[in-house]
């Protein structure tokens, strides 16, 4: 797979997750998308057509975008797959502007998770999917929680290895400006916290969180018009799997994500090594133990004993979540995956702050949705 | 706006729309499916990535059909985007083959409207959306009912126009084989149908429809692989509006519609006048003849003269909803889109049977979501 033009990200906004209750979907939405306007060099009028993320159906259509930023009359397409949303409204931009059809387009995340209509009062996360095969009982972290015993069994993977992935991205998110939970935890408190689903602890889960992010993306003929610092797409894939939770060949990696990861290397030229900073789907920390293994990060099994190496703190062989990931940062759901290219649009331009990789050149952005269903990687690079 | 690479729709498939308890959403997926493959020279195996365009949210992600079909690993992206989700799943599945990124895929809509859980028994059509603005009272019937009365005021159009759409789609829908209602009705029977929203009766309305329909896309290097008869897409266009119904400027016609007649137009290089047959969203009865004018099938306001002059009809000028239309073949929502492509097709291989308009090369569909906050238009056109 390879594109026939090469796209860039040229602004990059995000509005601070948190429990925003004191702003609307559209509030969230206008402020990620006027930061990312602030980020680049280009005008609203200049935005040609638009892709929106949003998982919960209460924000349904291309409309509740294009409304509130006044794009309309201009064409939007709404996304929606499980926690790969975001990337993959990414996804589906980036093919816009390189069949051609568009110069400068933005796609948005934007996600309410706290504060809900009454028509989706039982709808949250823990309830899990809506697909009839999730009906067994079972919540999201349930699922997780299967993959994170199996993976113990199997693999010999420990408690304290997982809580180290909390401890690592709490203490990188407290740096970061547009993270929800801005507080270090330690490996005791992670490993005393009360249990959820045996044996994820309520510090092994991501919290439920409100926020957007907006990114702009231009055809590589325009793009040094709307940014000095333009950031390429090299690499995009995307793999699923099956919904039914009975007939997968294993419960301790995700063949979603191995797809993804295959089809975005192949495409970029890279592979693992290559990589400086990586930005993936830490929704429980067993999850960012399996997406080592699942990236390539390290051999398969492996994960926890790569946690506890340090190769994936901020000065290791490659930092993983440097903004905090879903842990820190939060995880509005259809936001997250924009979310994570903000940040490692920062990261190869240099201007992370205090969560700086030095030298950064190449990124890598994963998601994963449902227990497994859907993945996207991405692979960003910098000017070289 | 113009495309890298051309796209040909090398296989299209329904199942026959209707009531359809004894099919599950899996079921129509796959028969739909199975349909598009029998009408192309591919196999499964050659499917290298997929679309699927539901409106409701129990069928939520790319994975709902990747699943049943058994494309899993592949990708899937998910699109919604209220009534136009079929075209707008089609306008990003022709974005990712003219991109370079896949030379086959497949764009699949599939809808259940008749038979839904029990979290989703109060999202009724009637109630209309879930946005905040909606919750004024006024059902979908209602916001096309206000249309038709500023239509009546404005420029003299009668309910016996309004009515002459419905006798005329009815007839056309008796001859498909995929239509939810084969049967003709007459003039005194649509007026004095029982009242929904004043001044549209019962046979002003659309019906509440199960349905899928599935269409295979190859990039123009292996079009020719996958069918004797590729039909290509010619143009593109989407448009969108604001959701507030008291912002927009007029109630007689629809922006989203005007603005992606206009950009599909300007891709295809050709003009109403120049179209062979069209398919055209009547959900209602005033919306067709509001297309017609809107399209620039006929003059601003003329649209309600338009249908007395049988220029829509099989033998007229230019025919409209040969298939029947949402009236007569149905309105499962995410499939719709897709159903009206499959359609024209067929109509522009000349393989339409009994609807088939003679000799036609290009063929339009359009499709409205909401009260018109988002259009679709496809251009497509034969062998030249």
């Amino acid at each position: 797979m390879s594109l026939r033009s090469r796209v860039a990200i040229v602004g990059a906004g995000m509005v601070p997750f948190g429990e925003l209750f004191e702003q609307s979907y559209e509030d969230m939405a206008v402020g990620a998308f006027r930061a990312a306007l602030a980020d680049s060099r280009a005008a609203r009028e200049d935005i040609e057509a638009a892709w929106l993320g949003t998982f919960r159906q209460a924000q349904s259509t291309g409309a509740s975008l294009v409304d509130p930023l006044r794009l309309y009359p201009r064409p939007c397409t709404r996304v929606e797959n499980a926690c790969a949303t975001g990337a993959d409204a990414f996804r589906n931009a980036v093919f816009g502007v390189a069949s051609g059809a568009y110069r400068l387009v933005a796609v948005a995340g934007v996600e309410k998770t706290r504060d809900r209509g009454p028509r989706e009062g039982m709808q949250g996360l823990a309830e899990g999917g809506r697909h009839p095969i999730w009906a067994t009982g079972l919540t999201t972290p349930g699922y997780f929680a299967l993959y994170a015993t199996r993976h113990m069994k199997m693999h010999g993977t420990t408690r304290e290895q997982m809580a180290r992935v909390a401890v690592k991205n709490h203490r990188n998110g407290a740096h970061n400006p547009y993270a929800h939970l801005r507080f270090e935890v330690t490996l005791d408190r992670v490993l005393n916290a009360p249990q959820v689903a045996s044996p994820l602890g309520l510090l092994d889960c991501c919290p439920t969180t409100d926020g957007a992010a907006c990114l702009l993306l231009a055809h590589e003929s325009v793009a040094r018009k709307y940014s000095e610092e333009p950031i390429w797409v090299a690499g995009l894939g995307q793999g699923t799997d099956t919904l039914w939770f009975g007939q997968k060949p294993d419960y301790t990696g995700f063949q979603a994500t191995r797809q993804a990861a295959h089809d975005a290397y192949a495409m970029a030229g890279v592979g693992p090594g290559d990589l400086d900073v990586a930005e993936v789907h830490d929704c429980f920390t067993i999850t960012e133990i399996i997406n080592y293994e699942d990236l390539g990060f390290c051999p398969p099994g492996d994960g926890g004993k790569h946690i506890e190496s340090g190769a994936p703190d901020p000065d290791g062989d490659l930092p993983v979540n440097p903004s905090g990931g879903l842990k820190s940062r939060g995880h509005p759901i259809g936001a997250t995956g924009v979310a994570q290219l903000c940040e490692l649009t920062w990261q190869l331009r240099g201007r992370a702050d205090k969560r700086q990789v030095p030298g950064a050149r190449t990124g890598l952005a994963h998601t994963l949705g449902g227990a497994g269903q859907v993945s996207n990687v991405t692979i960003l690079q910098g000017e070289t």
